[in-house]
């Protein structure tokens, strides 16, 4: 924290992360946050449509990764082997901010608000995986149930990873969730 | 619609969803439903925390049952197949509502803030799956997986559902979900 941030973008979210944490969700406005930025509060809301979305920038990055790596995975590769591919990509991308996911998953999980903006992100995420299969030549039933079960996954290998701040990188976290996904549905009927 | 409902809950339900339906989410107070129902602003405060929580009565009823399904599975089944057992219970009970869950998924969809309300209660009803095959005997990693496996799957399952209403019953649907799955997964890697 506190690291100087050289554009409008990362100096508003390195405020509102460094704002959240002190002080809380709740008690930080969009005008503190432009503040301590050092921008005016017209600036933050040119970036950002309101108070939750500056902490969301990270996930929309992260989308494009996804997608770009599904889109550049081996044509002969299967659907989960492609999105798996892909959120691998996005993996290394938050393996490549240290603890900056860590931290901003510490703000996200005390408030509701922020959760749930998170959980919406999360399902325009497997939309969106559900798109790029089909685009590779799924059906549209069987390319969303493995873009949701792809991000579901990936859910798990998040929580999982943040859990552990010894443990593996976030990429090996997730290649190990998909292996045990795989034994999972392998088991039982 | 227009049935009546003999209960207070029941009656405020029906006829939140009426005028959901009929004016939009943004376009309906507490108020007009608790009219509506025939009660006073003050029931509904008593019966629902806030303006999207009537919508939400039967996610409860879901979970209910769906934990009692997990609970009462043979102890000797993989996880896997104890969660698809608990949420066919579920889908057993929101096939019993006839029409009513499309109607219900067409309010949700339409709005934003309802959409996240949904997301969150299915996240907390992963979570309570996870507890229950914990409860089960399942590590507790492990268990994160699965339930997170088996909601995605029960959700798109729901989605299928509501968008073919001539197609079979949602248990079906669900089972075919569970198929898919232990499909998809065994291919590629």
């Amino acid at each position: 924290m506190g690291r100087w941030a050289p554009d409008a973008r990362g100096r508003l979210h390195q405020a509102a992360m460094e704002l959240y944490t002190e002080h809380g969700y709740d008690g930080t406005t969009t005008a503190d946050i432009a503040e301590r930025a050092g921008l005016s509060e017209r600036t933050y809301f040119r970036h950002f449509a309101d108070k939750r979305e500056v902490l969301f920038d990270s996930t929309d990055a992260l989308q494009t990764l996804v997608l770009d790596g599904i889109a550049g995975a081996d044509p002969a590769a299967a659907p989960l082997d492609a999105a798996a591919a892909g959120l691998g990509d996005g993996a290394a991308l938050l393996q490549s901010f240290g603890q900056g996911p860590r931290h901003r998953a510490a703000v996200v999980a005390a408030h509701a608000e922020l959760r749930e903006r998170e959980l919406a992100k999360m399902a325009t995420l497997a939309q969106a995986v559900a798109g790029m299969l089909v685009a590779r030549g799924s059906a549209e039933a069987s390319a969303a149930l493995t873009a949701e079960t792809a991000v579901a996954v990936f859910r798990v290998a998040f929580d999982r990873w943040v859990a552990d701040p010894d443990g593996p990188a976030l990429p090996d976290v997730l290649a190990a969730c998909f292996a045990e996904l795989r034994e999972v549905s392998a088991r039982g009927r």
